[in-house]
């Protein structure tokens, strides 16, 4: 049997304001059926790198078709493109700013990409601040209710994408980043653990002495309060403290440069 | 097709607790097709205007007849009464506190308002302390299958008020308050933008020394870190820093006074 | 009419981490018309009582059959069992590590326990870091559609249980400890509130000094700033400051030992 459309959020909004709730009630506005679903709305405010990482790793386990709608949007207003579009099987709404790109990227990019300008699926008027509510929320109402893509608006070529970060090696050296400070405070970097994995390693963040960090399979493998290293559940180099935080511990966020050695 | 009905849950129960996850479960055990949306549980504690504020900005935007149960609610279990109330199209469930007012004043006034006296559609045991779980999510589950508000008790004629707070003008100057700080530390005053909009402008909060501050369209219009003035989303004069926290930058907070006059 | 399956979600993931929205839409991909609802996902990172304390508190209110997934698991990829549990009428999902304790506690026991070894209703990969992902959320989505619990695997006769505190009466006097403190900072302690009701009362905490506190219906029966105690909403006896945060005010948080006394 046919679901209703499903329409994820995810914004910067914090929770004791009432932007995240003004998007529910305009989606169900225009569309009374959809199932509207909080992805977060503790995205850090305007961090675009955030939401990027949010999405890739959250999205992909959707069930095909479902619509996105990511407003993390410090552009608002500006001249910044509105953007829908496909990657993966999934159906993105957002500013054109690269809150998309680590979807885009896990992807192996996207399969169509549109440029919001037809007004008819916006509502009637549109401030310049809060385009979650006037543009990006009444889009994706619609697409729920079957418009075609191809009538949002013409194909864009160059979405923006955000400056990539890829790890690199040398020998037994891996230098990378902290892509990700998780809510338990466990560092995900942007390291492919696959590469590291079976040598006892020593890890230094930004400037930084190295210290020599045990690998585990599971936090549960060290004592509380142990410092360790292992496969992030989506395959990156992570760095934990066992029932703890590391990155209160280290004092270290993301973007934080990591360095990787063979002990 | 007809939708099953849909109930908004505004709280200033936090996340950690089990109290508005309670209220979720009262209202399915009534109504198992109700479809149960979290609008905030992140109202300050007790604190009316925040829930009111709230409520008048959101809860326009949904679809006529949706249910909004709003449990902030210092005075549970005293002499307070308990209010249905219809606005706007909206259907209104909580504590007669004043929560509703300013839901009450966009729609110029509740076209009809019940006290809730009718203890059958309560719970069968009602608590002095949690009037959420024991009558306002039973009610709302209740109306959710179609109970005649005229059965939940008799008409009020006076809900209370929160006092109201009107700004002031005088000639070039504006005199009001911040009537709310959203999670990005912008500030959002009880100052229609229209009136003031064309002028260069000088404001001051509190007690401190005016400063003056520049009109912006959005945002990005300019730099980070600038304090610039604009429209607020729904048509208040607004001071934010440009990706900061106005709030935290200027040492303010609701209720503070502002001042703005034109240079 | 039937409707279609209730899932719950209460974890430690927090509302800046991906984690949680990787559960819906797993669950969503598995079973499309599941109703995935959020309890909390703000349970304190591994705290095993706090989610017990949770569960047995809001578990209960749902309509039988609700499906409720807890992840809260500092012993994920370790020789820790996976559970399914029904109690109360409501079926649990789960690591078995007690965070069901309370549940099972409120319910006079489980019903049943069976524990998951079936892997053709876990992802086709497991991690050893996310059984969230892989493990729990698919077990529930395929409980929503009909999949027989005695398919998951063997059944369990001693599931974990957390150390059971019970308070212990003297004549006079009650020792019992604070098993929750609130998101008001309202402090619930596991001492039952129909013994105590009556008396005028001294209260200690940890080491303190017991002090008279006044015995009150409701929070507004006193001033703000207050500090009172009174029946909680589920019946146990419970300390707050009137508009106010007992557990700041008091430095005291769950766990801490209370001692009552007739005055």
């Amino acid at each position: 049997m046919s679901q209703p459309p499903l329409i994820t959020l995810t914004t910067d909004y914090g929770d004791a304001s009432p932007y995240a709730s003004v998007l529910k009630g305009v989606i169900l506005s225009v569309n009374p059926a959809a199932r509207v679903l909080d992805l977060s709305h503790r995205v850090r405010p305007q961090d675009l790198r955030h939401a990027s990482y949010f999405l890739a790793t959250a999205v992909p386990y959707f069930p095909p078709g479902t619509i996105h709608v990511c407003v993390v949007d410090p552009g608002v207003g500006s001249d910044r493109a509105a953007l829908y579009a496909e990657a993966g099987g999934q159906r993105l709404v957002g500013p054109d700013n690269g809150v998309f790109t680590g979807v885009f990227h896990r992807a192996g990019g996207p399969s169509l990409v549109r440029e919001l300008v037809d007004r008819r699926f916006w509502r009637a008027e549109v401030s310049d601040t809060f385009h979650g509510r006037d543009v990006f929320a009444p889009v994706a109402a619609h697409l729920g209710l079957g418009v075609d893509p191809a009538e949002l608006g013409p194909e864009c070529s160059k979405p923006v994408l955000l400056p990539s970060r890829t790890a690199v090696t040398f020998g037994d050296r891996w230098r990378g980043e902290i892509q990700f400070v998780d809510d338990f405070g466990n560092l995900i970097t942007n390291v492919p653990a696959q590469g590291v994995q079976s040598l006892p390693v020593r890890v230094s963040f930004g400037d930084e002495q190295s210290r020599s960090v045990r690998w585990v399979r599971t936090y549960s493998d060290a004592a509380p309060g142990e410092l360790v290293c292992l496969f992030s559940s989506d395959g990156f180099f992570e760095v934990a403290e066992v029932n703890g935080n590391a990155a209160e511990r280290l004092g270290v966020r993301d973007g934080v440069e990591v360095e990787i050695e063979a002990e």
